[in-house]
């Protein structure tokens, strides 16, 4: 894998991830971005609710972001043919490049600048897109193992670098796919967000393992895998180092957990073979889940890691790919109960929807 | 107001909530369902999520439920006219009943019982469905005064009567509103939930309450609501009795709180000077909402009040409404950052919407 950072027009970081054959035939240092392009303001913020005790980001720079443009009009396509997008190769492999429309962002619009109080803090962070491929048609889904594990470099470098950056508590790396769940570009790609807050929702499961862990002296995850594994009726697939399965306790109509069989923090704490393992099971599951509906599954593919300061040896990596397709022409909505209450009422009952998978996987 | 309980052909319960005028006119004892209907069998479960510490119910007999129907085919209008609905009677003001699908119900299938473990139980409770109206085209946000106060009664009724069923932690009272967000019914309706265990955001609330108590020795909401009156900008309207802003943090790009100026635990405790007062103020949020984007807001309105048994001194009765929509054509999904990680982004500033709500009251 060859790594090369260079900077687009507006200053934003760009950073190629070329395989060996790539990288043997392709030269990256001729290439610059030659768009006159604005610095975008970037005027976040976080502010504290303080009935939940959680922090949330008010963007409001980013209402006028690109909303589902034509396919030659999309900006995470190579440039070429005259049509200057975000990449300026005419190919690449994978990318990744500061987002121009962030959520959190390194550089706060001076303007917008704010007394930090207990109740709002500049929305300080940094958010990235990844491109999976050059190829605007082809989902991760359809991307061959290699490439998978070429994406799986990327997010591993970038979840250290970010993880490095004073401001930033928490990086997530999380795929969103489909209309269906309101994602704005076609392309193929992912985002990272690397959040100044540890989440609301890694907070608690901070908080539940911390309590497992004082009334068994046990670590949560392994226990939840040994109780998957143990049961089996769950359980999608699985190789050496990989488990796939559907939680107990599913909260969607799909969800499958990809978690290593050894617990480790986060990416970057993943060992080589372990990493070599994970384009396969990752695939079968994704390929099973676009066989539900013969229609490619909308779905929001989550990496949980532990946060980059705190309870480390609390919360344990693992992946989280959920749908809101309750059946071929349904959704799951987040409605009063869900998005009032937090409460989850699933209609389908896990132990069905992990035997449906299970009989979809590639054979 | 005349109450009348009574019985569907297969059991559930319904009641009349009748205005003096409609009580002076109709007799409902010579009323009753005469369908063939054969019991539904409820599987429900409830799950415990160890990873969060939080239940999930598994209701998946819900999955055949009735889907959009056209409206000559309502099930919650009047019965009439040779059809038989949900509803007896040849007219209604304000009619309640068990919900034929729900997510939890008091009588379980007992060919689905469970053992009862730390871990799964049955998904005992009560779902109701609260049609505001007979007339099938006139949302809440247009139905006068006088009727929204008739709903305000059932509401309070129905929380008292749910919170006295011994397997019932904590009464919930919505309406989802708008097919964006997943209604399954055009006719203008709510629900009521009877939870078997207290949300897991009432939880995050009565823990955020907690902390404020012991840290200040003082009562979070009543700071809460001083310190919206002191900044002023957020205020939307507000009458002798109720407060309606938009909150400090809000998540959605649209979101108003209604709070009654006097903290109370919940729905029956209002007064009846707090009740009259209430449905002048809602009416006007709901009125500005709708005239935001020139078309029916879709939205969640969401009663969250104290649990049943517990924490009953620190959880205050408030009403959240708050909408998906964040342009007249853009909706705000909940993706990889909202649904993965609990951390909103919020692309409208809170001073900027309750500035524009209150320039769209109507006067």
């Amino acid at each position: 894998m060859r790594r090369i950072s260079t900077r687009l027009a507006d200053g934003r970081e760009l950073l190629y991830f070329d395989s060996e054959v790539t990288a043997a035939s392709t030269d990256r240092s001729t290439v610059f971005d030659s768009r006159d392009l604005e610095v975008t303001a970037t005027a976040s913020e976080i502010r504290h609710d303080a009935l939940l005790d959680e922090w949330v980001a008010i963007a409001s720079h980013r209402q006028g972001r690109t909303h589902l443009p034509p396919a030659d009009q999309c900006p995470l396509c190579p440039s070429g043919g005259g049509r200057q997008t975000e990449v300026p190769a005419e190919d690449y492999d994978v990318v990744v490049f500061e987002n121009r429309f962030p959520s959190f962002a390194s550089r706060v619009d001076p303007a917008a600048e704010l007394p930090e109080t207990d109740e709002r803090r500049p929305g300080l962070g940094r958010c990235e897109v990844v491109c999976f491929t050059s190829d605007h048609d082809t989902p991760m889904s359809r991307l061959p193992p290699e490439r998978i594990r070429l994406v799986l470099d990327a997010w591993v470098d970038r979840s250290a670098d970010l993880a490095a950056l004073p401001f930033v508590e928490q990086v997530f790396v999380f795929e969103n796919r489909g209309e269906e769940i309101g994602v704005t570009l076609g392309h193929p790609h992912g985002q990272i967000y690397g959040y100044p807050f540890v989440t609301p929702r890694t907070q608690l499961m901070a908080q539940a393992a911390r309590r497992h862990r004082e009334r068994t002296g046990r670590d949560l995850y392994a226990d939840q895998l040994a109780r998957e594994l143990a049961d089996g009726c769950r359980i999608v697939t699985s190789s050496q180092h990989w488990v796939a399965y559907v939680p107990f306790a599913a909260r969607w109509p799909v969800e499958v957990h990809l978690q290593p069989r050894r617990a480790v923090p986060d990416l970057p704490s993943l060992d080589a073979a372990v990493r070599d393992d994970f384009p396969h099971v990752y695939l079968d599951v994704l390929r099973a889940m676009d066989s539900l509906y013969d229609a490619p599954l909308p779905y929001i593919s989550a990496w949980h890691q532990a946060p980059v300061r705190v309870d480390r040896d609390l919360v344990s990596l693992h992946l989280e790919v959920f749908s809101i397709k309750r059946a071929a022409s349904k959704l799951k909505f987040l409605a009063g109960s869900e998005s009032g209450m937090g409460a989850f009422v699933n209609d389908i009952a896990p132990e069905q929807i992990a035997a449906t998978l299970r009989a979809a996987l590639p054979r």
